[in-house]
């Protein structure tokens, strides 16, 4: 029997001996997918209800025992992931998966925090109600986890990140005292609004374990588009007309180098319809027939003001979802050419194209042999901006640059992947003493033993 | 000279002798406009620029002074007002309007928080853009203000309330700092969404100096029906019809009594052209062109479903407008035929109709002469449950049994208009122990002294 013992047995006793994974049990808990954080827990409890989680806290609180809450563990930034001191209890929401109401009238749908995305997503459809959070991991990603990074996604553009959908929410603090605010209310303006406290803040100052998600209307009509453009320029001056054009019903805007549809070809043998050095994927969705026929002026337009060199307009929904296919699959296929040293950046819209420029000279300098998949929601302002054929070793100098020239631009070095523990040291060198000031005072005053997912986000007390 | 002096000359010399006003010169500062709440300060001091504001704050934080922040003063709870000790100072940010920049592509606009809402949506129009707020008040609300209440108004069904729209703040901490981080980016995920804390705070734990906010594409085509219903039932039902045919494109759906339309036939002169115990506002607003299409075949629908037994729908920008003139004017109506006892609740939309049976069984015994006069945001579950023909004396017996029912409901007792000084003590009867708890510990954090806006919002020490 280790030390740890005693809390072992007592987190048994809460939740029942099989919810209580050690040693190799623990495997697919103790490292993010990508493989890239490894920890080692003392052990990994899965609770079947709030009130067990509400326990399981309050035992670790009495121990001085540290907590990392897990969702999905599709994490893009180690948020997920314990250190390697054998001391840290795992919390797993992968059982809590029920969903508990959905009202299409309200459009609201109220679930626990294990549920996953995929499952939900479908639930609304049955009602003919569309949850927009749409990204790769949304067959393995978690409700819980998608509100403690505040998810992005495809989807952001005409929906806003994860925190706009969240209007209520059920959450177990550090002391183990349940914050129930499960409302299927679309305005509430009484008292603070607690719940911001446990969105994006990556299950730092308590583990969410269930929440109201609001609903948006199922748009009927698609219109899906691949297109060549010239150069960063115009695509930008085509959003402008976007925005003009089919208003609220653009829904997505993203930008693919030909370099990362190279790597599609070549690794995947998917074959894109139209190549570049830059292309656009857009889509618009509505209730309403005449979108079609705005897409196809809009793609006049483009190819009338010089912003377009080629394009196909997608004839059908299988023709539709084999370009999505190709975005898709831009990650994978980086992966199997090596992998690359991925930065998840925002600037705004317009400094994009000065962005690339700026960040390439730098790297020219700092990594003379760097190749570059970029790719992302131009729409958003927010690239992906990986860089390959460079060491691990050159991790730190290559991020530094790149994150340099995004602090020029006053842009944000997580457009949407959050901090977890990848990101923590170049946020803490970037950040404002007023914000190191107000995020530590935060983290006291909710969690003031510092055992909810240390390491994470808040840099450690220096 | 007051024992106050030392500290008026010390703003003074920050702002200028003309910018601190005290004497009869604070009247319309000292008084909200619906004239509930009466105040004494110290003095008003009126900064011009953020630098300035913090002085102003550093300087009252070291004599232990209270500052109560200010902006268009067109608050509904009182929140802006000043306990009447005659030592608190009024910070008015009603000299700091500037519009600092507008990105009509990366649709962002940077305000100084005094800024007026109508003079910021001008703006926002000239480019082809909409700031998305509207509300009675905007020819006199303040950005700042708007956004430390979290304003609603009638364009939160489709753009969501305040929150939601900032992207970038300023603030003044209430030690004197600035925290900074006007950017402007549609997607941001490093570190803790500070800014977070002071959207709907209503200046309890900082003053909002500037923000960023967000921008959509001007909608080209608006359809405005004016709709008499059976019953609420047949209301809700053409509310979800709606959501599946004009989707995204519906901006608003209101709900007025017929006895509010006769208030305003009465004392503005303004007669509705259907009416019935209870008619609907409804709008919706497109960049697509066959939006009036779809709007008559829901009328149609409407009529054969039987969920509506007459209506107009407007044929001219002008009728359209005298439609939501109907509206506009139930406050005022309201306020000429004697006044009310305002309730501003949230329930689940599903749930209004058994809300208002029951609510009205309650007032029938509280208060056998009460008349009412009720109208809102039915598409966001939002009603203004206004009760006349009641003595100020009955005032809390109505507020709790309206609010007891609200409870039982799951509602929300502020559904847009916060707490200010107004609902505290109603929040504080119905809000959990660990609401309470959190509360206190963010505003211990962020404000020790409780020296910024104090008894407003945060219940006061026990």
């Amino acid at each position: 029997m280790s030390d740890e013992a005693p809390l072992l047995d007592t987190l048994r006793s809460i939740c029942g001996d099989a919810a209580v994974l050690t040693g190799g049990d623990m495997a697919a808990y103790a490292t993010d997918w990508r493989d890239m954080f490894h920890g080692k827990p003392l052990c990994v409890v899965r609770p079947a209800e709030t009130a067990e989680v509400a326990q399981c806290v309050a035992a670790c609180a009495e121990t001085g025992t540290a907590i990392v809450p897990q969702g999905g563990n599709t994490g893009l930034a180690g948020g997920a992931t314990p250190d390697d001191s054998g001391t840290q209890v795992i919390v797993a929401l992968d059982r809590m998966t029920a969903i508990r109401r959905i009202d299409p009238v309200g459009m609201t749908i109220e679930v626990e925090a294990g549920a996953i995305l995929q499952t939900v997503k479908d639930a609304a459809g049955d009602e003919n109600r569309l949850l927009p959070i749409s990204l790769a991991a949304e067959g393995s990603a978690r409700i819980g986890g998608l509100i403690a990074t505040n998810a992005g996604g495809v989807d952001v553009l005409r929906y806003g990140m994860t925190r706009g959908l969240v209007l209520g929410l059920e959450v177990v603090l550090p002391d183990g005292q349940i914050l129930s605010r499960l409302r299927h209310l679309r305005k509430d303006n009484a008292g603070y609004d607690l719940k911001q406290l446990f969105i994006g803040t990556e299950g730092t100052l308590g583990i969410v374990t269930a929440a109201v998600l609001r609903l948006v209307p199922q748009p009927r009509h698609r219109a899906t588009a691949l297109i060549a453009v010239p150069d960063i320029a115009s695509a930008i001056a085509l959003y402008a007309r976007a925005q003009d054009e089919v208003g609220e019903a653009l829904s997505a805007f993203e930008l693919i180098s030909g370099a990362g549809l190279d790597l599609v070809a070549e690794h995947m043998g998917q074959t894109a319809p139209v190549t570049a050095d830059w292309v656009l994927l857009i889509e618009a969705g509505s209730s309403l027939p005449s979108l079609r026929e705005a897409a196809e002026k809009l793609l006049e337009t483009a190819f009338e003001e010089g912003w377009a060199t080629d394009g196909v307009l997608a004839e059908s929904e299988a023709q539709a979802d084999a370009l999505w296919q190709l975005r898709e699959s831009l990650t994978e296929a980086e992966g199997k050419a090596g992998g690359a040293i991925k930065h998840d950046i925002s600037v705004p819209i317009t400094g994009i194209a000065a962005f690339l420029q700026e960040a390439g000279n730098m790297l020219r300098a700092v990594a003379p042999e760097a190749k570059f998949n970029v790719f992302g929601h131009l729409g958003d302002g927010n690239l992906h901006y990986n860089v390959m054929n460079v060491t691990r070793e050159d991790a730190a100098k290559v991020n530094a640059a790149v994150h340099d020239v995004v602090a020029a631009h006053h842009g944000s070095i997580s457009a949407e992947h959050g901090l977890g523990q990848y990101r923590v040291a170049e946020w803490a060198r970037l950040a404002s003493q007023p914000e190191h000031d107000l995020t530590r005072r935060i983290k006291d005053a909710l969690d003031p033993d510092g055992l909810i997912n240390p390491g994470k986000v808040v840099p450690k007390r220096g």
